[in-house]
């Protein structure tokens, strides 16, 4: 969701927060992470591999509560289940952390091509898209591919239906899923339409795999009246609607959606901690978000990054292990329409984003761990973090191999970067993720155990490390070079040899 | 569906076809057919591979009918596509053939968990299946797997739904789909459950991969009305409820159904024919079913087979290649829930069926061709015509690599077995046909042009050698060392090579 003015006046002045200070403590040397946690990361691959109570959480959040959209009261039920599970788990520090959130309903919705012929199109609402009126809205089909078809059709689009028909590549290596290129017509599609006169928005799914399967997800939300109703309909239709066009037919779709937004509503982060043993203050957080479509089961979207965290930290505390830093799980609210958790967040811990050593989100899916994704503001730092992270994934190479890449880290955390606190991407591999994004499908059978505890494994030993490690991931290399002795001799008392 | 009483009388006494004759003509060596006939099966595939109107075809159907269920108005309407498009194309004989077929309809359905939490579960009810009283039943979940675990739990199954949850493994090479060992509930599965007092039936959907994917299917039909509704849920769904069964919770469904049998209505075959040279009484019979399940668009099953029977022939005809035999399509009505089409041509055609040289049905998808199954009544004349056809599938070289193998056929053509007549089924490459079959998501987009060709090219190849040889497929080796001269010699005239 695009955030809206009054918001944003406040974000922005929100992530002004105190610039990143140096570390005050030394850090240390590639050689020296690698001879002092090997062992420990050994340990905690091992043990979490062994046995690990994350399978049993998901069957709580994903079979117990089910979906939980921003607003509803499945997501307050996993609000509660969430406190209860880390209470029960012996954590510190549990508690909600509360911040507004947008409450959009569904309602009843349906999509019928009925020209020039009648059948169902397979379709799901686009978060926060208002609704039609009670008998739908019928146009006929305008298709566009891009931003230069739009333009060309422009002048056709008065009381039409416009098609953003945008097909989503096949994921690859090299390039991955291509999201945030495909994606672009869900957020501004709507919006565009509605300024050429058009009375309802499709978007083509935004997947590269479908068994007529509709893909939600929000769209941008304006205040200012200007909105037509905004719906995904399946590849399958899609392809479908642009055969007739292509034949030279002409067809027609009637478009109905009970889609409501109501306001603002109390909502809450989840926080849990597994205090610092020396520096309490200072804090890796570990995220995922809590809220998930309300479709599916919301597993890997984002049950999996929840459960990752919320595990991690419980198998340290089973092993005894207790870092110098604090480790953080904070469960996002609201990731998915409006990020409001997040933002409520750098608002209420503004004065502490200081100490934030690193916050690390997972929103990937929880298949194969492949290796972190680093983000900073001040790109030399950035790429500071980029080699220390190569040293410390290294130590997850029992799970498989691992890369340290910058770039994107996460929604939630991210809006922690213009205060300098360093941001990480949990990276798995990502070829299916796509086929279950914001989907009925996106449920429970989807996720490997053993993946799932390969996340759980990466992010413990990452969140350990990093919060355990006498220099701060993000110090720049100049700095230490002369402090590599007393690091050694520092680090030989770490808790994790006791 | 399984056959009522009063018309398994008539199917079996219409079975009861003249015997098979010898063949009144000699038959080619293995070396007659290489040489004789490879010039022009490469001449029909280059031509087809360069342009068909197999692809205009499967709109025409799939985007301009859509699904097509047994006593519809769309298999009505698919009918009359079919008679014109076959009329265009300027083929022979072309007519419909009337059959009494059933007519069910689905009506409004849909399956919930009322405890231990609410949430819908994706369904699509059964084929056939009666429907449930207003309100919908409401009963405790009883899972079982397999027959020995349903005779362990049948003491609890009064006043509770049984979900038979046997999956269907992955496709594999060697193995296939396993479809018919999975599918077994889909059929009895209901009558099972309501001979131990359960109130409703449900199955998983019989898929090894699924997006949320109801599958639908026919199962077996009583007259005696102990029959209790039956409808399938996805797997995801079954994972569920299994989960919770296992963790020791006890989950309740409701499940409503307004699905209804209305009785036998008229229906119809479509013929259309490409009329032998110098033996039009003597048939090779190419077939697809024109039925399709009410969800989806019927382009895998059976779409695609119907067109590449119809296609076949005009292929045929624009090359000027007229066989000996007769090459009839047949587009069998009912297939899904009945087979009543081919029933009533087996009764319509029964003087005609010694004559039947060859009965060749494509109802597997329209995937990739890797060769043709070949059954008969008389094993060793099943081990000739795989013999023979090796040979004539050596000729399909420049699309891949083909295979005979003896066994299943199809269910349409399945009903001339014990007239004799020799049968074939279309193989193709199998790895992803049971993710869209009987789903909404067997749409035309998961055909790929190429397969359609290269199945085109396939039946029309096949059919025409059939139609042209001297011999029949089936002849036994034994008759016919004498007659291999003569044979070559009534070869060198054949029309193909005018």
């Amino acid at each position: 969701m695009r955030i809206t003015a009054a918001f944003s006046i406040v974000i922005a002045s929100c992530l002004l927060a105190p610039p990143h200070v140096a570390a005050d403590v030394t850090k240390p040397s590639r050689s020296t992470i690698e001879s002092q946690y090997r062992e420990v990361a050994t340990r905690i691959i091992d043990a979490t591999m062994q046995q690990n109570g994350a399978w049993k959480k998901m069957e709580g959040l994903c079979d117990g509560v089910g979906h939980r959209i921003s607003g509803s009261p499945e997501l307050d039920k996993a609000v509660e289940w969430a406190l209860a599970t880390m209470r029960s788990d012996g954590h510190e520090n549990v508690h909600p952390e509360k911040a507004m959130i947008p409450k959009w309903t569904r309602g009843d919705e349906w999509a019928k091509l009925v020209e020039p012929r009648i059948s169902d199109l397979h379709m799901l609402g686009l978060g926060m898209s208002v609704g039609t009126p009670t008998g739908g809205v019928t146009g006929r089909v305008v298709i566009v591919q891009d931003e230069d078809a739009f333009d060309k059709a422009a002048g056709q689009m008065r009381g039409a239906i416009v098609l953003f028909n945008n097909p989503m590549p096949q994921w690859t290596h090299e390039k991955g899923a291509c999201y945030g290129h495909t994606v672009r017509f869900r957020g501004k599609g709507p919006r565009m339409a509605a300024e050429k006169g058009a009375v309802a928005c499709l978007v083509r799914s935004v997947t590269a795999r479908s068994l007529r399967s509709p893909h939600t997800g929000a769209t941008h939300f304006h205040e200012d009246g200007l909105s037509i109703p905004g719906a995904a309909i399946t590849t399958e239709d899609a392809d479908m609607l642009q055969r007739m066009v292509d034949a030279g037919e002409a067809p027609v779709v009637t478009l109905k959606m009970d889609a409501r937004y109501h306001g603002m509503v109390p909502g809450a982060n989840v926080i849990g901690e597994l205090r610092g043993s020396e520096r309490p203050d200072e804090v890796v957080v570990i995220s995922g978000h809590l809220d998930a479509w309300d479709v599916g089961q919301g597993a890997h979207d984002d049950g999996g990054g929840c459960v990752a965290a919320m595990e991690a930290i419980s198998v340290l505390r089973r092993l005894g292990l207790r870092p110098r830093r604090t480790i953080r799980v904070v469960l996002w609210t609201n990731e998915e329409n409006g990020v409001f958790g997040a933002k409520q967040y750098v608002i209420d811990h503004k004065d502490e984003l200081a100490k934030h050593v690193a916050a690390i989100e997972s929103d990937s899916g929880t298949f194969t761990p492949v290796g972190m994704s680093v983000q900073h503001d001040d790109k030399s730092r950035q790429a500071a973090m980029a080699n220390r992270m190569t040293e410390i994934l290294a130590l997850l190479e029992p799970i498989g191999p691992m890369k340290a890449t910058e770039g994107w880290s996460g929604a939630d955390v991210g809006l922690m970067r213009s205060a300098g606190v360093p941001l990480l991407g949990q990276n798995v591999h990502g070829a299916t993720y796509f086929d279950y994004h914001h989907t009925h499908a996106d449920t429970l059978d989807k996720v490997d155990p053993k993946d799932l505890s390969q996340c759980v494994a990466s992010m413990a030993v990452v969140s350990y490390i990093i919060a355990d490690m006498p220099g701060r991931l993000d110090d720049l290399p100049e700095l230490t070079p002369t402090n590599i002795h007393s690091t050694r001799g520092d680090i030989k008392s770490a808790p994790h040899h006791r």
